[in-house]
């Protein structure tokens, strides 16, 4: 099985006939200019062992591999456009399992909209790894940075956080303690994340800054505190929780030291923006929690009802 | 080490302070339309132990990974402007290593007056693996495609041809017989080739199909053929030579058979166009050498001195 045949047989039908692709048998894409559009760019790599679990299939690495890239755009208010694939398949990888890849990635491209144009294909002597590079659209000048946070400004988080740590302590054969359809959903919120990029118009329309949540909402916080130059001050009492996290969040001993490491965890993707306090009823109504402020200053602080917390003590498992 | 400080440290300066890499700080890179051109996208990548020696420093790793997709922009007659990089460190790599692969890249951007705009870096318990997604600008419609040669065209390749090849087997310890110079000469065409960027002009003015010849002058040639539904007929006594390989192919013993295996051999990172036979003074003058022609039909065909060849018998080690 040569890489011409992967590509043909796997990966060009995942052009889906877009002609910038031109049907994946070319040195390179080729992609128009769009007048009055910027073009966001971001790329990340994941690698069997590390980023995803054994018990992971093809298709769901393929689908997450997708998701995450989708989740920088969606932070970034970028309209999802084209992907670019690099995969480099492990030596006792079958037909069956490329195929699965193949398929996974299909389907999600298919239901975000979007096209794949190009890429490699190669093998490795090490685990399954894949680069993705994920291309959208944005009005030109109006891309949603890190970068332009106001101290004045309110810090607002979508959805709800920490059910992407938990469901990879789930999937790790943890949390034992909870019910088996938590169990399942705090798994399968891991294991295949929702890119918010419902949240587009609502960014655009009211952020000064937004960055998304995978490292964990107070690093994630903190990027935009550190790259705009400011202080942020996070009121843990204000985490929005799904049930399956309440659930788990009920049974700990120090309530503000499980917050810390809810707001620690990873795998959340949602995003975490900045934006002025009058803006707070429309970002309420698209699905974002308030959940502090911009100030002078550098670094995160936090809060439980009004008492000091330590965020750099991120360990639930060691207080 | 984590990401961050590696991305801070190592990576930062390679954006080289264009305003659209964001100070590497941010989810994505964000591109302004540039009206009147269009963006050409393409994306290698490299994996130890299966595309680069034990050998081979970090350095050099990082500047061949740089360069083969330099060599893909080149064929394309794109002018290179900017890169995304993921790479994944394997477990035993030191600081000094990471440092060197870096400046490696450093280097060779500066060089070539690209920017590094983004990527990822992350951990493997396998070998290193990197891979690149480079872009470039070609005038509006202007890029040359694979597709597009046509019956009555001449067929024409770049500088001269096998030399990667055997820059491989002189790497790995082979080609005994030939001068230690002659031996260095080659394994440094192979380490660390030079992308035809000079190539631009002429393509852009002549050649009517192109692609880069990196998994030998036969294959990509037979890449254009296939894209553009015709068939190519090669004459093996006018592929082009340095004297390195002029010297192995003085010993050996079926000069047919070695002159099919150099020209199946990759690695070259030449550029092998399809153009009108009146456009033949114009590329010679820009350094390409007139190989063969365009037909109706399909595949490759090949003579020596008019003597009909097997181009599937590839192996001059099996003659």
């Amino acid at each position: 099985m040569s890489e011409f045949d992967d590509i043909a047989r796997l990966f060009r039908p995942l052009a889906f006939g877009a002609p910038e692709a031109l049907n994946l048998q070319d040195d390179a894409a080729v992609i128009p200019s769009r007048p009055g559009y910027d073009l966001v760019v971001t790329k990340d790599a994941i690698v069997g062992g590390v980023h995803f679990l054994p018990g992971d299939t093809p298709a769901d690495i393929a689908r997450k591999l997708l998701r995450v890239n989708l989740s920088d755009l969606a932070a970034k208010a970028a309209e999802p456009y084209a992907v670019f694939l690099a995969v480099a398949w492990p030596a006792d990888i079958g037909e069956g399992a490329r195929e699965t890849f193949a398929a996974g990635l299909a389907e999600d491209l298919q239901m975000f909209g979007l096209v794949l144009l190009g890429g490699d294909t190669v093998s490795t002597p090490g685990p399954l790894t894949a680069s993705l590079t994920a291309l959208g659209w944005v009005e030109a000048g109006r891309m949603v940075r890190r970068a332009t946070a106001r101290p004045g400004d309110r810090l607002f988080v979508s959805g709800t956080i920490g059910g992407g740590g938990l469901g990879l302590q789930a999937a790790q054969g943890g949390l034992s303690e909870l019910s088996s359809s938590d169990r399942l959903r705090l798994m399968k919120r891991y294991r295949l994340p929702e890119p918010r990029l419902d949240l587009r118009a609502a960014l655009l329309a009211h952020a000064t800054a937004s960055a998304d949540v995978s490292d964990g909402f107070l690093a994630d916080a903190g990027h935009i505190g550190e790259a705009s130059g400011v202080g942020l001050e996070v009121g843990l009492e204000r985490l929005p929780l799904s049930p399956p996290v309440r659930a788990w969040l009920g049974a700990q001993p120090d309530q503000a030291a499980a917050r810390v490491w809810l707001a620690s965890a990873g795998d959340d993707y949602e995003v975490v923006c900045a934006a002025r306090p009058e803006a707070a009823a429309a970002l309420a109504q698209a699905g974002f929690s308030e959940i502090g402020r911009v100030v002078e200053g550098e670094g995160v602080s936090a809060t439980f009802h009004g008492q000091s917390v330590d965020v750099r003590r991120k360990g639930w498992t060691h207080t």
